[in-house]
């Protein structure tokens, strides 16, 4: 709804599939030293000199993870590649490498599937990415992508979900709930428009939140951060599933409790207007929204001089004794334990 | 059809993502010392030591690749691997990762991803594979299965499409056309069964090639023989999409021409009888059938001698300078251009 339809089509029909796949791929350059081959053999060939290979895997199905109706095609290539790496800088990691592969119905023309790897290829310079594969084959319904991407670390560096200590702090970049709420805007806007196509909406006072979830940003910049401020986090996850989701992960793997307060939990000022709007908890969105893409890791105490006062950073809890359990604790100095409200793809459709 | 559907059924609908695939997979070990971490955090670490890394992906959509009603769930999660695997081997390489995601409907029960994960583990343990990761969420309709397959490799073993010269020899590895034979008996019965739903067919008659159908191999076996051997392959490519489309790919890459002996091109006896049976020219299955998953490959004339008269390789013809073009010679000792006529998924559906 938010794009001219009215776009030259060329049938992907007749095109062989290495000849769709050559052409969607000609402009895409390998920048790394470590991609000895790309695309054009039966596999590509990394070579990371002796240090780790970093490896993640996602699937994003149209209906479940997007809507084509408000989702410019160029936003969900951008994205598709954003949500990847975004698990290899969880690992602290410096991401490569990605391969992606799409499964789309016959009646795509072509220049849909230009502007999906135009948003990829953007992805890609931006975070400094070298495509090196991937698969492209006709879906009998609805559009699925999938991305692996492939980054690389010295050991010392890595970051697992596994150590964090009782009494670490735990940080989150950014801020959380933006993603949802861009959805409920989008979502509305979707309704209005079934109603009157001529609508046209002002999305103006939305746009951070919808930018959020049509366009997110992986914390690349935080990896760097970190290393430049010489903290190493203690645990590592980034949020995709929610806040309230990745705080039991990093509870469980690492086997501590937590106490979480609500009043630290970052909210953009649009977040906290369009809550009030849709008459949501904005706690309520951050702990479950989900599609933050933010990163939340855990610090020892030793570290927090080295944080403190820095705008991308947010202490918003500490870590406990397992037997303590995970609390959130609200404004009104109420403690209430934290249970899992991630998004599940399989719930609800 | 071939199956016992009446199994009980256990909804994946109440399952959390990570309770789902932590049940899927608790079955698996990880035997590599380069795995470093699998599956639980948010991205597998992998520490192939110096060595190059080899990297392959593959989707697989129900109804383009996959029909359900005679696939059994096992068998597909196992073709699933196989397929991936094929493309390292097919770099000379050794496969030793795999990351699997599937998307399902919620209406799948947890028996039906069982079965197919049986499959995986089957393949896993046969070609000593550890599944390091991957992803399961739900589509609207239909199933989707994503597999990215890692290996590993020195440089001086690596093979390319690229390098073969005139006069090297083309070598096959096994023989050609039984899957997509196995594919159209598979077709015939679903057709009978339709109509008469209690028939019981017999497939005895053609167990061959409805297993190079249902259970295809990876010619991991064809890389060690190799190895052996002490041949190195000057270009190598996997026989998934036809003989014809494999040889296309060979000489564009490596800039030569080729001259096919349709009298060489090597045929189990159940492919010519079933052949007869369906009206169908053999060699043209061979030549555009695919699936076979063989291993396509040319070698220096001073190698003929290591490979002479092992069963499990057939000389089917040589490589030629790039200007006298690509040919089949027929039986009748007529020379005919080999046109691509590999399966293309985005026709016909």
């Amino acid at each position: 709804m938010l794009e001219n339809k009215n776009q030259e089509r060329t049938s992907i029909e007749n095109l062989g599939e290495f000849e769709l796949i050559n052409h969607l791929t000609k402009g895409f350059e390998l920048n790394h030293k470590s991609t000895v081959k790309g695309i054009g053999d039966d596999a590509a060939i990394l070579d990371h000199e002796g240090q780790k290979t970093i490896v993640s895997t996602d699937l994003l199905v149209e209906g479940v993870h997007f809507d084509l109706s408000y989702m410019p095609l160029k936003h969900l290539g951008y994205k598709s590649v954003i949500v990847n790496l975004s698990d290899i800088y969880a690992m602290n990691s410096i991401a490569t490498q990605i391969t992606v592969s799409i499964a789309v119905s016959n009646r795509f023309p072509l220049e849909a599937l230009e502007e999906f790897y135009a948003g990829v290829a953007t992805a890609c310079k931006v975070y400094g990415i070298d495509l090196i594969g991937g698969d492209t084959t006709s879906s009998n319904k609805g559009m699925l992508i999938s991305v692996t991407a492939l980054g690389v670390s010295n050991t010392e560096n890595i970051v697992y979900r596994s150590n964090a200590k009782p009494n670490d702090l735990l940080v989150v970049s950014g801020d959380l709930g933006g993603a949802y709420l861009g959805l409920q805007v989008l979502e509305r806007e979707k309704e209005v428009f079934k109603v009157n196509p001529n609508n046209q909406p002002d999305l103006d006072p939305y746009s951070y939140i919808v930018e959020r979830q049509l366009k997110p940003e992986a914390r690349k910049d935080i990896v760097e951060l970190l290393e430049k401020l010489e903290v190493r986090p203690t645990a590592m996850i980034d949020i995709s599933d929610g806040l309230s989701s990745e705080i039991l992960h990093l509870c469980k793997e690492s086997t501590v409790g937590c106490n979480l307060f609500e009043d630290k939990i970052p909210l953009d000022p649009t977040v906290i207007s369009s809550a009030e709007e849709f008459q949501m908890d904005s706690t309520m969105i951050a702990l479950s929204g989900g599609e933050d893409y933010e990163l939340l890791f855990t610090i020892g105490q030793d570290d927090f001089t080295k944080i403190k006062g820095n705008p991308n950073l947010t202490i918003i809890g500490h870590m406990t004794d397992h037997s303590e359990g995970i609390h959130l604790v609200t404004r009104a100095n109420e403690k209430i334990p934290i249970t899992a409200r991630g998004w599940n793809s399989f719930n609800g459709d």
